[in-house]
């Protein structure tokens, strides 16, 4: 990782407007204000790892809205709230009125008015995440403008049905330290590649936010499924524009041999077609059980179609020397391990877990970073004057 | 709202006795005391507004006990807290061994070694949730006594069977500010009424809170209700006498019309018959679920039958000038919006629904003051040193 | 209690290894751990009732797992870790992705890139808490050995299948202060009785924690209970071994009379014979419902022979002079009270009810110690340096 004091300097050439600003879509960002959040992440890391206070709030709330599980982003939301200050409160939908009618823009504005931060996580139906988000986003302006908020609370997407960016940015910022910096990357070919799993519904935002995300900084990045497991086609079209803007390249391949071949990276993670994700979200919609059951058991004969697609020993020599970087957002479906086969060979896993538990560690500054920038126009002199007063985390 | 040295200078003057006192009812506190919540809440509104750190806690906890679901009296609690330097640990009567047969008496011990205040809802049993508040208050005062507690809690009621403090003293604060001062409030005519809605079983502390605490300061309160829809006799009665003392007045009515001619400000809210939340009390301790089903179609048969008491355009006219200010404790029951018919017609609900927004905002200041002269004798002074320490909150 | 600076000289003269270790079972530490645990939690009591800051944390994460319910020690957890300057997050694992396959090692990773200290609570299966413990343990030390973990997090047990450290030792602080001075319980009798409860499948750790520490500082304990309720046979034999080694006796009988007779300590609390509890695992790992129902039915009717297991107002009087303490680690089955027939009279109960809040009341503190043990290799100078900042908690 780089000195304090050139993260700093990188800062201040940086243009950004970030401030005030929801960060929803890594591809709503440009270049200059991914940079940014990369460069704070990495500072606040750097105060985190050397005992220094990083609290720029003495008090506020952080407001977790979680509409489907998680464990490694709830822990890292709270994390990243409380290295800076602010108190997480969740808003649990069964808990609270929400589920008798009440209307998400009051219910955005009564949770808000001492609230710095809400991190949301909505991933479950397709067209509704990011939607949702948006909604809040609305709300929270219309309060803020009216005097009923003293403040706009920033929101921080913690996944939606499009984007899953806090996850992309520290697979970024992993590829950042591990390659020794983002120029490294220019060249680099990385395999975006669907992998068995023997489970179904799995969302399509994290392959969507890597070849989001992966395509602005001139890698080779492959997209690879089989046949009929295609994602969200606006996602697709935008990663190719990306690419040839930042001069990289982005295919889309039905071969998972034809990915790893030569890759320097590569990330093989299951994922349902976006047709039986559309399926499936009507089926929701209208709490059709008996049709949930039948598309599940249809879409998972389809599954066992595509075995091969694993990660085995056999295809990783198959990449750059043999010796590709493995990536995976956690939990991956570990072959004789956590199923009997899934999405990558036990052997495999093993020899790369180390570093994808690096990989997640980003995840807490990323969402950090995502708040303070949100929250403040001048991050380089706030973290700035954090170092100089060197205020100690632990006495 | 009054510039900060103003309001100090207004508490230094009042006498009070809340200090290591309990928030139960509005109407066990003086004139002066119930002045001092509303100076101290706008105090530390103004704090907050001007980014001055209002943490008078280094450490300590504030407990939730929420017996009924709620978002934003969850929030505000939470808030307040969190504004004061407290931690809130919420008590889970369902992940926790209450339900095994602990008493009252040990479990609020148990809870409070290390503990401020306790902010308790328990509003769904008709003689039961303040009967409960006092329980755990006399358990205290034991454990204090006995060197048990270092320190002996606060409570703050967040809604009982009778009373909802938090939300009509904001209710209040709303109104002073909206009016430019709490003597303005002298001689306006606030309309307390039922409204339809198509559910059952909400509480009657609402109603009763602003009719037991409108009355104290010279307002004229009409309380409306078809016939049949009575509150508890004795808070009724109490209403009336603190009308005539304050020199205001009070009276019942069975028209909506009737409470809306003239009306500087209406409350249209829907509540279950004192009789139908007496049945139900029993029904609900006998886990009668046929007998709840049935008391349900009765009470929901006989609503429908005052579906005319809606809050609509029409009605609207009827109040001074046409243009009462239209409150309501929130989420309402908005016609064609959040259900076919109820409690108040979309438009009118719409033009005051910033208003009501703010109408909420003031409940984590008035919550926070309720803390805050429960531990402090000398708010005043707190409250000075914190302005003159100018500790930003956000850095 | 002891003045501080006192403590503090004490403190100065013992050696200890607590740092960087988890604090699972008291037999796995020295005596002067021991003793250096009783100490800091004295202190860190004193700093508390003279409204000192002990905020030694200015940020960070503790994690609380409970997979068993709980009230007071997860009130305990949160108190001790709020007194320090930690948030507290619930890892829930019906919320969290856990359920769906993932490993230990890599969840207790993904919660940890920010965290100080894990509590754990795992009691219900023999063979599995104190195994799980150490599990979460070794993922730590990988984790942090490899660079994932900025800091190793500390583990407290919170009761196991073995022990319940934080409940003995609480309880042995109480009677520290009861008896005024450690030294003062060389020769005392302590009877650790089972005793009659209409329930069944009480863990063995409570029984197991006090015959283990007990018996380390030359105390006489008796370990009583009807024929077959026998507990885990490796921790009664150390039990032995202890209490020759500290100049201490070390029996066990199959009557309470035996036990109470001139006992200074009665310990009554029931629990499920080991035999049982074997069973009782291995159905529960089966999901055996019909098992278990059946095991129930037998184990209570079983139970149902002891009845006169009761601690009464008769039995006090075989105590010495009459007046032996009474413990309970709470809550107790109060005959008449809690349930028809239980494990103590209502009125030895109420006599002692006082005294068993105080001994709960030491948890926080007792938790409170175990971390700052764990987490800075010089307790005495940073609890001096606390002391003389002299920060106020509250203003």
């Amino acid at each position: 990782m780089k000195p304090f004091n050139l993260l700093i300097e990188e800062l201040k050439k940086l243009k950004s407007g970030l401030f005030e600003k929801d960060f929803l879509l890594t591809w709503d960002k440009t270049e200059d204000e991914l940079r940014q959040t990369l460069l704070v992440a990495e500072a606040l890391k750097h105060l985190r790892d050397n005992n220094i206070s990083a609290k720029v709030f003495d008090s506020g709330l952080a407001i977790s809205n979680f509409r489907d599980n998680s464990t490694r982003t709830r822990f890292s939301f709270a994390s990243a709230c409380n290295l800076l200050g602010l108190e997480v409160q969740d808003l649990d939908e069964t808990k609270s009125q929400i589920a008798h009618g009440e209307t998400v823009r009051e219910t955005a504005n009564m949770i808000s008015f001492l609230t710095d931060v809400i991190g949301i996580r909505d991933d479950m139906f397709l067209g509704e995440g990011h939607t949702y988000m948006k909604e809040v986003g609305d709300a929270l302006d219309d309060g803020f403008k009216h005097g009923v908020l003293p403040q706009r609370p920033g929101i921080v997407n913690l996944q939606c049905d499009i984007d899953h960016p806090t996850q992309s940015m520290a697979d970024l910022l992993h590829l950042v330290n591990y390659y020794g910096g983002l120029e490294n990357l220019k060249g680099k070919k990385i395999a975006m590649t669907w992998a068995y799993s023997p489970s179904y519904g799995k969302p399509l935002s994290v392959p969507q936010g890597i070849i989001g995300l992966m395509t602005r900084f001139g890698m080779e990045v492959d997209l690879a499924y089989p046949e009929g497991y295609t994602l969200i086609p606006e996602v697709v079209e935008m990663a190719g524009k990306q690419a040839a803007a930042s001069g990289g390249k982005f295919r889309v391949v039905n071969s998972m041999d034809e990915a790893f071949a030569s890759a320097d990276i590569v990330y093989p993670k299951s994922w349902a077609p976006f047709a039986v994700m559309q399926q499936r979200t009507q089926l929701l919609k209208s709490s059709d059980k008996e049709g949930l059951k039948a598309l599940e058991q249809q879409c998972l004969a389809n599954n066992a179609r595509f075995k091969d697609w694993e990660c085995t020993e056999e295809k990783m020599k198959l990449t750059r020397d043999g010796k590709a970087l493995y990536m995976h957002c956690l939990p991956a479906d570990i072959s004789d391990v956590s199923c009997k086969e899934g999405e990558v060979a036990a052997s495999v896993f093993e020899r790369y877990r180390i570093e994808t538990y690096k990989e997640a560690g980003y995840k807490p500054y990323i969402i950090a970073a995502m708040i303070l920038n949100n929250k403040f126009s001048n991050a380089a002199e706030v973290l700035e004057s954090l170092y100089n007063a060197g205020k100690k985390r632990v006495v």
